[in-house]
């Protein structure tokens, strides 16, 4: 077995696409799956139905179920399992990388459990020299359909990113590059937490004005957050924040959102995830979110109360309340915690 | 004739919507109307059939077709005309107010012969104290039918902002305060050339992925232009500015966001304003974003593209080649003119 140049760590919607991607430009990628079916399907018929069924994929994908295969001599890791399978991958990759490979996440969560980022598990687990994180404005089988999409790309160390660039970079792929890891883990999976809570409000048929206003107040909240934890709030205002958020919010294809304009449509949490064929990742953000929060002794009103109605500890129709009662009257306040409205106080 | 509280100049769609909500909270508004049979109907029947035929104006709503009967003894006269018609009032204006009125427009353009803020023509042609604006996502039947709504308000001083956000603040229309003027007055105005470009990409059918891109990259653009002409990039991401914005590319209702959608289409823009009542405000604004531009000697290519498929000078369907083919691979550079990507060329 001959090294690739890139390895996919989960055969997943955006794990396939990723290895696809680098395939088709030429490049010899292998996809590690957890099924033996798809792995064959994969390397005999180039297909990988449950995904993508209308796909070909590229001759320079392979697949294995082989997880010290998928890796060896890879300089390039991309990590996309589920949020909360992640530190599991990460343990189990730590006797298995060296330091040199480059490894990226492109999930977009929070480990409940340690409250952790994706990186932040490879670090502790591998050592690796670089971590990263891939994050940004993408439906993935528009991805595979070459249709024009952004992604952003974040790591530990400058040249890493440069390099994971070029090997992703396409004629329909744009890379961008953001020197802020931190602030592109936190805002792909933060802003699930406000494309949640848009969601409620669209089912409860609140008015434009209203969404409008809670996702801007919802996306303030959640930035305040991510500051408070490093990140430079620049980045929520770049593809991978507003540019996320505003696709996640539009998308009928998201099941972020959907969720969301279930619960606000009055179905319980266990009911909606019941229909669906994986738990979206919003299902942990919200909750990490709200602990992240409480552990620095942040509120956050929007976040508290869409758990509390993932909860059922809220009813839906409260959460307009969120906005309508506060005293927080200044437009730009970055730092909820010292409002500045308290000279403009005009209720 | 006893001078009311609030004199609203401009019996259009937002001007009627804030003299009936400050009507409607017990204060004497005066509406000043272009047409008799519109002042007559407000003033016998309590309607305005032409904008909102299923409302029962307030009591305390009274119209005129008489200038200077409309703002004399009001301590806050606010402007809802047209951009293009907005010059000829504040001249109008001029000798009829005195200096301590507060004079706010409510107007989201910049007028294209002098390109100067509705705002700054108010202070130029009545050397009022205190000028301002208003601005936010306002669908207004939305505030007419009590939505929650949030309304940004600022002006040139803060006891004025403070006192205005009094007067115009209820339950359901939440004000919130903004110190820069110039950054409010901007992004009403400009976001409008996003929504545009959004609404072509989507008449194009052009992918989500794209689309969340054309708009991050889209604010990101006049935010830059903004910032040059003296805005805090911060109010860029308040609710004049991602939130006004998000409801423009999402309201079905936004005459903004028709245009560009039509644009996309095929259609040109004669026939597209053939069908339309009024002329919507990007229209302007997408002219005038481009002249001032130009001349700070800032390149905006996404304003750019926009203009010329305007102009019928460029297809439609180039517009995407307008993200496709640059070099500016940075997430979240602010200025373009000094692009980071140097050292992170990965084409």
């Amino acid at each position: 077995v001959i090294g690739c140049e890139v390895a996919v760590l989960g055969d997943g919607s955006m794990g396939t696409t990723l290895a696809q991607v680098v395939a088709a430009s030429g490049r010899s990628a292998r996809l590690w799956c957890r099924s033996g079916s798809t792995s064959s399907s994969i390397n005999e018929r180039r297909r990988h139905d449950r995904m993508f069924p209308n796909a070909e994929l590229a001759p320079t994908l392979s697949a294995t179920t082989d997880l010290e295969e998928a890796v060896r001599g890879a300089p390039l890791v991309i990590c996309a399992v589920p949020s909360q399978s992640f530190h599991g991958l990460a343990k189990q990759l730590g006797p298995l990388v060296t330091r040199d490979q480059v490894l990226l996440s492109a999930t977009k969560g929070i480990d409940l459990r340690s409250l952790r980022r994706m990186s932040e598990l490879l670090q502790l687990e591998t050592g690796a020299r670089a971590v990263g994180a891939i994050s940004g404005p993408n439906i993935t089988p528009e991805i595979m359909a070459g249709q024009l999409t952004a992604i952003v790309l974040a790591s530990s160390d400058h040249e890493a990113t440069a390099a994971s660039a070029r090997v992703l970079q396409t004629d329909r792929l744009r890379v961008y590059a953001n020197d802020d890891l931190v602030g592109v883990e936190l805002v792909g999976a933060l802003k699930n937490v406000v494309a949640v809570a848009v969601g409620i409000a669209t089912g409860l048929d609140l008015a434009l004005n209203t969404r409008s206003l809670l996702m801007t107040r919802g996306i303030a909240e959640i930035c305040h957050l991510a500051v408070n934890m490093g990140a430079d709030e620049r980045t929520f205002w770049g593809l991978g924040g507003i540019g996320d958020l505003y696709l996640t919010c539009t998308s009928p294809q998201s099941m972020n959102r959907e969720v969301g304009v279930r619960l606000g449509r009055g179905e319980k949490l266990a009911t909606i995830l019941g229909d669906m064929k994986e738990v979206p990742e919003s299902v942990y953000t919200v909750r990490a979110c709200r602990a992240l929060a409480r552990a620095r002794g942040l509120m956050l009103p929007i976040t508290e109360a869409t758990c509390r109605i993932f909860e059922g500890d809220l009813d839906p129709a409260d959460l307009e309340e969120t906005l309508a009662g506060g005293h927080e009257l200044y437009d730009i306040d970055s730092d909820p915690q010292t409002p500045r409205e308290s000279t403009l106080r005009v209720a």
